[in-house]
This record gives C-alpha cells, sequence and structure tokens, in this order.
C-alpha cells in the first residue's frame, strides 16, 4: 500500500518563516563536497587544524547483563564496548569522522545518525504517510522554541495541558504567544472538554495553531495518555487544523503499574525484565507520530533522558516540508548540534545496534521502575495517613506528584487566610528547612488567556483547595531518596501537626 | 584606580526580554549541588546512566614545533598533549569531569572553560570598565541571532557595514528588522560617514539600536579597522547611544601586510615568527571592548576558526546586566553549550594554558600568512594584468577579494545591457564551469531601508560597474589553491576575451 503525501501547512509558518530567505552561501556549500570543484567559497578552515585525533573512549556494551548504571570502570573489557573516533577515517560503518563532524555543513544533522535514527523510528512508530523525515536539534529546549519561531508570531494561541512544563510555557510566553489551557485529568487531556473549548472558540479570535503535549509521563503530572484519547485529539487537532507538538524526552521511562505488594511486584518485574524486545516495542505506548495521516503532528525526541542532558542533542520528526523550515531556522541559529557529541553518540549507537539499543532502553525502564517503585513506597511509608495527601504513583518519566488539600492545614484559614497557595509556598520553603526541594505545582500552571466562553472548562475545580508538590526519583539515589522523602513526611506531619 | 561600572542599556531591551520570566525551576537548580539538599527537584538523571568514561584523545602539545597542522597521528610521544576525561575525577585542574558536563545546569558556561577565557581574556583587552564577564555560547552564528533577540523588535534597525556576512543580515532581516548599510572603504567603516547619517536621521524615525561590525578582517571585504576609527565609531555610539556588537571570529588571524618581493617577504616572516608572546599581544589589532567604558560593546567570540568549526563553541564577553538577559534566553533555547566539546576544550586548554594557547594562536596566525601569500601570489600569477581587475590582499581573516569593472566585458552593453550585475552573475556561473566556486560580491549587499536624507551617503558609488568576488585561502591546500585560482584566471581570459 501506498501511503499518501504529507498535508500542505505553509499557511500556519509565522511571518519570521515567511520572510526568512535562506543565506545563499548555504546554497553553494554542498559543493565542498564535489571532487570536481576546488572550493573557495566558505570559510572552512582545514581540518588540520583541528586538535584532537584518536578519540577514545569505554562505553557498556550490550546486552548490560550488569545493569546500565554499573560503573563502567568496573566493567570486565568484554562487557566494554571501546568506541574510538579518528579525525579522517572510518573503521566502523556508523563513525563521523571528526574531520567532518567538526566542519562547517550538515545543518540537518551528520547522515550516520540521522542514518541510526530513522531506523530506530520505524522500530517504535507507525507513520501513515510518506514523506517524513529526521533533523538532529540541540534538544527539545531548543527544538520548542524554534518549534514557536517557525509557526507563531505575537498575538498567537497555543494549547498546553492545564499544568505543563514551566520553561516551555514561559518561552512561549516571553514571544507574546498566549498559553491556553486545556483541562486534563488522572490520564492527560480530556479530549471532550478540549473538543468543547474549540467548538466554542471566541469567533474571529485567533485560532490556536499549535498543542504542546507531554503525552507520556507528563510533566509535572507524571501522567500518560491513553491510545483512545490521542486518537480523539488527533481528530480534533484536524478538525480545527491545528498541528500537534508532541514532546517525548521520558518517552522510553515507561513502566509497569505500580504494585504496593511486594511479592506479587517482584513476580511481575522479573517477568517485564526478561520481556523480549518485541514484547518491549509492542507495549510501548501509542505515539501521536503514529496517528499521524496528514503529517501534522512535530514530534520531539532527545538524548537528555535516554543518555545525558549535556549532550544537548536530540532530533525532530515530521513531514519533509515543515522539517524544511526548521532547517533554515537553524542555519542561522546553532547551524548544527556540536559535532563532537554527534561522533559520540553514532559511534556509541552503531557498535550497539538497533537491538543493543533496545536493551539499553529496556535496561533504563528497569532503572526507572525500580525508581518509582522506592519513591512510592517511601510515600506510603513517610507520609501522614490522612485523605488530605494523595500519592499518585506514575507509569511513566520522572515525576510523582502527591496532592494535599490545603483546607486540612490547621492555620488554612488564620495564617493562610484560606488561600490555598500561600499554604503551598509555605510547605514549599518548609520542606526546604527540612533539608528536601520538591516543587509547587503552582510553578506549573498554564496561565493564558481562557477564551470567555467557558473559562469553567479550563481549570480543574475538583476541589479549589487542593495543591500539589511534583518531586523526582530521578536525580538522587535510592538511600538518598528514602531519606529525603523520610524528611518530607516528617516535615508534613510537623506542618499539619498530626501525630505519629 | 578603580574602573567605572557599567551603564545601565536596559531600555533597549526588546519586548521580548522585558517580557522574559526566569523559569521558576531554573531559581532551585543551584541547589542540586548543596550537599545539605536532597534534590527531589528537576529531571536530573543519575550521571551512572551516562554511557562514556575515560575519554582520551591526542592533542598537540605547544609549542608546536612542527606547525599546527602537522598530522597528530605522527607526532612524536612528547610533542602529544595527552587529554583524558573521566567521568567523576577531574586528575587535571582544567577538567570537567562528564558527570558534570554532560548534566542539566551551568547555563552560563562550565567554571573551568570561562576561568580559562576570562584570563584569556585579559591578557588580549584592557576593558575600560568594572563589571565585564563572559558566557560560553554555541558559536557567533547563535550568539548573534540571540543578540538581535535580546535587543530588536519587529521595525527595529540595526547599522551593518555596506557589505557584510550575508548570513547575518538574513538572520535579522527575517525577524523584521531593517539592516542599515554604513558605508566602507579599503579601512572598514567610515566614521565620518556614519557619524553624519546618525546626524542626519530622519527625526520620528526608530533610531538603530545596534552596529553589527566584523571589524578584524571583515567578512566579506577582508579589511581591518584601524585603532583611531574604532575609536572615533565609539564616540559616535556614545552620542547616538546604541551598542556595538563586534563579532570577532577571525581576530586571531592576523597576519603581516602581504609583500609581492619574495626575498623582502621571507625576511620579515622569519623575523615575525620568532615573536615573542609579548611582541605578539601587542601587535595585534586594538578591539571594541578595550575602547569600552560604558559596556556598551558585546564582543562575539568563537573557536570556530581557532580549533574547529563543529565544536559550535563561543563565547560572549561584555557588561554583566546584559549578559544576564543573554542566559536567560538561553535557557529557554540552547540550555548550555553541549557538555562533551566542553569537557574537551577546557581540557584541551588548561593543558596547554595560557602561553601554549598564545603560542597555538601563533602557530595560525603563521599558517593563515602563508596562505593568504600563496592566494596572492596566484592571484597576480594567473589573473588578467589589466587595470579592470584589482586584487586585494587582505591583513586578516580568511578572505581576499578582486574587484572587476564589469564595464571591461566586451558584451558588457549587449549581452549584459550594461548591467554589472548581470556580469558579475554570468563570471559566478561560468568560474563553476571551469571547476572552482568563488562567490559574488551581491551575496553581501547589507540591504535595508536608506534613510532618505543621505541615500548617497550609503552605497559605495566610486565606479557604478565595479563588482567583486569573494574567495577564501582557508578550505583548501595550498596546491589545490593554486589550480583553483590559475583556472579562475582562465575563466577570466577568456570571458574578458584578453589576450594572454
Amino acid at each position: 500500500m501506498t501511503l499518501p503525501l504529507a498535508k500542505d501547512f505553509s499557511h500556519l509558518f509565522s511571518d519570521e518563516t515567511n520572510a526568512r530567505k535562506p543565506s545563499p552561501l548555504k546554497t553553494c556549500i554542498h559543493l565542498f563536497q564535489d571532487p570536481n570543484i576546488i572550493f573557495l567559497g566558505g570559510g572552512l578552515p582545514l581540518s588540520d587544524y583541528f586538535p584532537w585525533d584518536n578519540v577514545d573512549a569505554d562505553t557498556p556494551a550490550p546486552p548490560f547483563t550488569k545493569g546500565i548504571g554499573y560503573p563502567i570502570t568496573d566493567l570486565s573489557t568484554d562487557s566494554i564496548s571501546k568506541l574510538t573516533i579518528h579525525k579522517n577515517d572510518k573503521p566502523h560503518e556508523g563513525d563521523i569522522p571528526l574531520a567532518r563532524s567538526l566542519q562547517y555543513g550538515f545543518s540537518q544533522g551528520q547522515p550516520e545518525l540521522l542514518d541510526f535514527l530513522r531506523e530506530h523510528t520505524k522500530l517504535i512508530h507507525d507513520i501513515k504517510y510518506q514523506d517524513w523525515d529526521i533533523i538532529a536539534t540541540a534538544g527539545n529546549t531548543n527544538a520548542w522554541e524554534s518549534t514557536l519561531r517557525v509557526f507563531c508570531n505575537r498575538g498567537d494561541v497555543i494549547l498546553a495541558e492545564a499544568h505543563s512544563f514551566s520553561s516551555c510555557l514561559a518561552a512561549a510566553q516571553a514571544q507574546g504567544i498566549t498559553t491556553f489551557p486545556i483541562p486534563i485529568d488522572d490520564n492527560g487531556i480530556i479530549p471532550e472538554k478540549l473538543e468543547k473549548i474549540l467548538d466554542n472558540w471566541t469567533p474571529g479570535a485567533p485560532k490556536p495553531k499549535l498543542l504542546y503535549t507531554i503525552p507520556t509521563g507528563q510533566n509535572p503530572t507524571g501522567t500518560s495518555l491513553p491510545a483512545h484519547r490521542m486518537e480523539e485529539i488527533y481528530r480534533i487537532a484536524q478538525k480545527h487544523d491545528f498541528l500537534i507538538v508532541e514532546d517525548a524526552p521520558y518517552y522510553f521511562l515507561q513502566m509497569d503499574k505500580y504494585v504496593k505488594d511486594v511479592n506479587e511486584r517482584t513476580a511481575l518485574r522479573s517477568q517485564v525484565k526478561k520481556q523480549t524486545h518485541e514484547e518491549f516495542l509492542k507495549a510501548l505506548d501509542k505515539t501521536f507520530l503514529s496517528c499521524d495521516n496528514d503529517g501534522r503532528v512535530i514530534r520531539l525526541d532527545s538524548f537528555s533522558k535516554v543518555l545525558a542532558p549535556g549532550t544537548r542533542l536530540g532530533w525532530i520528526t515530521g513531514c519533509k516540508s515543515i522539517l524544511k523550515s526548521f532547517v533554515s531556522l537553524h542555519e542561522m541559529t546553532i547551524q548544527a548540534p556540536s559535532g563532537m557529541i554527534q561522533s559520540f553518540v553514532s559511534g556509541t549507537l552503531h557498535r550497539w545496534g538497533q537491538n543493543g539499543y533496545l536493551d539499553w532502553l529496556q535496561g533504563l525502564r528497569h532503572e526507572y521502575t525500580l525508581k518509582r517503585d522506592n519513591a512510592i513506597d517511601a510515600l506510603h511509608e513517610f507520609l501522614p495517613k490522612s485523605d488530605a495527601f494523595v500519592i499518585n504513583p506514575p507509569i511513566a518519566g520522572m515525576f510523582f506528584t502527591v496532592n494535599i488539600d490545603a483546607s486540612a492545614h490547621p492555620e488554612f484559614k488564620t495564617k493562610y487566610e484560606s488561600d490555598p497557595a500561600k499554604v503551598e509556598n509555605a510547605i514549599y520553603e518548609k520542606v526546604i528547612q527540612y533539608g528536601v526541594l520538591i516543587v509547587p505545582g503552582a510553578w506549573f500552571i498554564t496561565e493564558g488567556e481562557t477564551n470567555p466562553p467557558q473559562p469553567a472548562e479550563s481549570k480543574q475545580v475538583d476541589n479549589p483547595n487542593e495543591i500539589f508538590f511534583r518531586g523526582t526519583y530521578a536525580a538522587v539515589s535510592a538511600e538518598k531518596l528514602r531519606e529525603g522523602l523520610k524528611r518530607l513526611g516528617e516535615c508534613l506531619y510537623e506542618e499539619f501537626q498530626i501525630a505519629k
């Protein structure tokens, strides 16, 4: 079956994208690689002057039997996959020689890296149109900011989950773009509410161009969007002609449901650990990319959570006509992700192979499942046993949340003047005094115009006194995590004057 | 003597900068390093999962006696400075362990790298105010685009040399910013003309916020701005309250004057090669940064031409209050330059030391001087000997230009309808057929509003039929360069129907 071509979304481009003329110098840089042309066209220094060669690194080798977090320096030689990067030659097929990765050019990303990622994409997603592709990025923060530049003008509106990643919201707000909150529940965006909002959109008001969403392991709520909701939301995107920006940094941090009973859990975990690659792939969440017939999904992937944040390396998957505008913007901004890390990542991934990379991702899943289990166990152990404290075990991502009924605070009406936000801030500060940092939910509120006709739809108001905190089990070891949550519990017992 | 503090330039900030709220998550990330706090605040993965350790690389060792371009693989062990980067420890003082460089944080850049660059800055510049600092960037292309975002709104005006780097002009134009051309001659910007333009600026029209300039080794003209002009331009910037953006990628590619006589030249070159560091430093061009009492200079430096373009690593020097706005923007865009390359560059530079780095820069100067000499020699040898062809030997940078009187073309009035632009384009295409790529001057024209009162001031009109081409001696070896310029000469003989 021949897949259809992507639709044309150029009517959604920003004034900036429409005005952007390609730098004429970029029109000839490909001739640098042409053996028949002596290239006196651009300021490309000779690679003779690049001061590095014979770059060696130790990387763990698949199937990572000791676990992906086992100290590399303690691995035996046969568990190490030696990475070697040369300046001029290419001893392994996925290698990007430094003479190329450290040179100008290849704004889309180095071919070896893109090849690996295209193959990976085919394993994970089932894209339903022909002309999709991949470009390398400097990570999702930059990719999202670029997405705003590519599509939005001042005064435009975008949609986002009612609680979302504050840095991404702040980027939009600084650009004069309104972030319109979409109601969410324990399973993420509520399609019916989204549709109602858009069906009743104020006539004449600018319609939203983008939906920014973190469907898997949402930040901050830790929820994941079920497949049927995804399909519904995609249908609404088609109906109201907006693009879906699927921010997917946590996609491979999917876990099994939290099981409180330790015996039952142990049995389940060991079963999951033995999953084949096929079983692993089959169990992964559906993606918006796999719903996409039109080319209206822009998926942002990142190595930040999968390899390391400081790689500042990620990729966008989308239709070619849209990606072209991103590359034109990149030519005037980052030019390309840093070449050294492209050589490292491509060299590592090609040595591991697609299967080895799946081993790594399964290993990562295992680690985060243990971390999540530890966190939720500790929360159950240390938090006050009261209906005022609700623990939300996530099934993906790095974050758990604890909801708190602020009105249960003994000084709610007096000291805090019945204002839950004041309780929230007081707890945040008090918890730091106990030597723990967790983040108040208020930091993640999607603020913006709540389109007049349906203000009630755009806020979660089940309990107006409910506040929440986001914590992570990612950043510290199991022991420290436990200690931190113990301190959190002590602080809450004290603050809410609950007897142990 | 106590230096003054920088002035306040916040009145020049863009709407975007004024609206930018720091992401609240960034306000607490420093607590990640606090030993008393258990950090459950942000999605920072454990460095245990970063898949690289024991990174080794061969780098040449100062004083680079065999030349900076000598193949690293052919160097003897004592001419190699072995770079080793560990995940967790720091065997050498300038090392940035991978556990830190590959983690989130340090948006300003890694401290070890910044320390080295601050020391380097003090060697090169004589900044005349107290509160300057440095931030790391993802290279000058990105730094310039960020500068536009920090200061300019749609409809704003900036100043630039009448011929300038097309990518930088294109970035401004896409943002709806007008690029106003300033007349230049063989020594760069003509201060009198700049002042006249500003003194007669249309009342009520938006005044320029920035001057974008490449004072040393200007692109495309290859000119360098003399110190007295720099001081004059700085005074005009104070008078008309604009900032000077000093784009300095070619700063260390300064050369001695081209000397046609080979004996005289050889003597001179060997003398320069023996320069002490003090002599080298003293001979360097003055910089706008060294004129700066107010903090109105934003200097963009890059490792692209000095180490390698694919590092995508550079730095901005300026006053702290302005740099703060860049860091806030970076937190929503690149976050920080890629960590792996920060570890490589910092490790390399600290092993070399400040003196070793000066050795490298002197070596680079030597290489580019030879390359420039080769190019100009070949142009004299191969270009038609006619007043219609003028060779301009540069004293800095990567580029030479050849001016051509288009009216000397035998078909100027007929085939080309007396339009020099048509001749220029025809030559560009013809030269490619001869197997050489050089770039037409038209690609570098600063186009924009020529503020009505003084249109004549803003164009170079000494000879309206004069066109030029920019070539580089950077990108190819000496033999290829010679062959390329030979082909160029053959093409021009043929095209202009000149008998050899």
